[in-house]
């Protein structure tokens, strides 16, 4: 006899950045290449779709943006959030689509949702106080974050080629630790009870 | 002979939610009725039209309602922010926007541009932690925030009127309290050459 | 047959505040007191014996106080960390203990330590802030924090008696919420192997 | 005729470490050397005498060294804060001095301060953590914070000496300009009567 090969795990992964050539979005395509082979992550790409939040606009029903993205969270096991820091915190275009999702919070895909966060930046903080700012919204909507590794990307150009890939084989691996790490938070997450199987 | 009226203050009035009844636009509506004669505040009502930040988009030039948000700015002598706290953090939408205007760093109208912050939750936090990352936000922005008094208007709903409006005397009194202090804010700043005349 | 009873647990409680009538020392005691019977909330007493943290003084080994922590820290299954905010902040005595607790790295007690946090203030905030910065330097030490309840007391003038003790029972249910939260977090997270049985 | 030289000032220069050789302690003594002539950084030294922090004690007087550490702040026309990063905060020995320092909340001598804040880590990050957590802590003291430039000395073992003592030439200049920013922004809140003269 032998182990019967684990349950496919499915990640959503959000890029934080609209632009094409984004860092930040190299760095999820890593993660995506580096996931093993029964975890498969998906690329949102509906970021740019999302209208602002109104909750006026909410009373009437969700748009049909907000909709699928609440459907694709609902329908994945975790998310990996990989996103650039402005303005010493979360994009606002990120931050509206967490809004949008988060309500309302009883019935939020976001509650009990296993989490995790990387991010790059050119410079040498890595996206440090944008990954605080993300753990500190995630904690409201009650979502479980991975605790480790972080996973901050300092001086990102010398790890990315010019096509926006992630060359620099100590910073793959690194991504590679998160992406393990976050299969083994959700299998224990659930084997614990503490979110629903 | 008698002092000449003091020069004339436009504020530039910003709430941070798009909603209707929003009781920050009715906090902000207190500020505009309270504010001194010599003082005008305008609220910006073009929050919705700001398109979701892009570097590419960016790169082709300031959309029409960001190059107004823009002008607007610059042509004010102060912010004044007024907003709800989503999710322990700053509103996607107002971030947006804020992130449009901070670009590029070295010509931002943000920069030592003095700004008021206040908000208002029907809970009991009274936007504390939007304010907080607000502040982290503009520090980034090297923009003034004014420091004292705090307004972080608790359980909102017993000081607000159906149709939005406030009420409650002491919290109509902090208000007119922030918006002389701002003036100080800007004329002090001003007579220090901390901020060009 | 019948179910044997859960295993004991021991919780290691550390009031932020060294003030005799500490409403957070009162808040503490509502919570041994609340406990379920096979739960044991010890209080730690120690805090005021913490020398400042100093890394040639921790060179020669750490002072007895600071040994002593360690191992009460190591012998519990869970910590209830429940402090006032000071100046927005963790108060820095409190910090202090978690600074010399924190080192090294590799080997602190802190380390997949599941933790939870309450505070009591007597104004609007109820520790927000302060909790706030616990969880950010609690994710450095790799620690588990408890998601929720959130248990931030407003007002507690309104909620103690003179004695300092809970009298309010809508925070009672709270704080026993919490508690039995924190037990499910611990059996949780070893059930699914997240930390060491 | 020719201008008067300026009123000296005096800046009391606070390092957050307690720890002989110290980066941190090195970064003030290099701030100190690079001062102009006409502004004299004093290294405050009493760090480890202040007690922890507690109410009964404080409501039977301030101890000795808090009365100290309090003059000197009053006689201070700046501080300067120099602090290492512990456990993505404010190490807690320099947060109970400052705990102490803003008591009675009316009467602080923290109440107005101007402040200027650096850090050097021997990472990547430069104690970016810290020094948020100090605005926010400064905030609630009403004090004035310098918001240009930023001081985050990274990888901070390239940048010094054996003996600790920063070789850098950029990381000098820097902190020159932080020196240089910290006089005009004392001056400028003096001459706007933001702050009494």
């Amino acid at each position: 006899m032998h182990d019967s090969p684990p349950e496919p795990l499915r990640v959503l992964g959000i890029a934080g950045s609209l632009r094409r050539g984004s860092l930040n979005r190299g760095l999820l395509r890593a993660a995506i290449e580096l996931a093993p082979d029964h975890m498969v992550i998906t690329p949102y790409e509906g970021l740019r779709a999302i209208p602002p939040y109104d909750g006026d606009v909410e009373a009437e029903g969700d748009p049909d943006p907000v909709a699928d993205l609440k459907a694709r969270i609902r329908g994945a096991d975790a998310l990996l959030i990989v996103s650039p820091e402005y303005n010493y915190g979360i994009p606002g275009v990120l931050k509206n689509a967490i809004d949008w999702v988060s309500r309302p919070p009883r019935t939020s895909p976001l509650s009990h949702k296993p989490i995790a966060i990387m991010g790059a930046s050119t410079g040498n903080f890595g996206t440090a106080r944008c990954q605080l700012a993300l753990r500190q919204t995630f904690h409201f909507t009650k979502s479980y974050v991975l605790i480790e590794p972080d996973v901050l990307v300092v001086r990102a150009a010398e790890r990315f080629d010019d096509e926006g890939n992630l060359r620099d084989e100590a910073t793959r691996e690194h991504v590679a630790r998160l992406v393990e790490s976050l299969e083994r938070w959700v299998r224990g997450l659930r084997a614990g009870a503490i979110i629903p199987d």
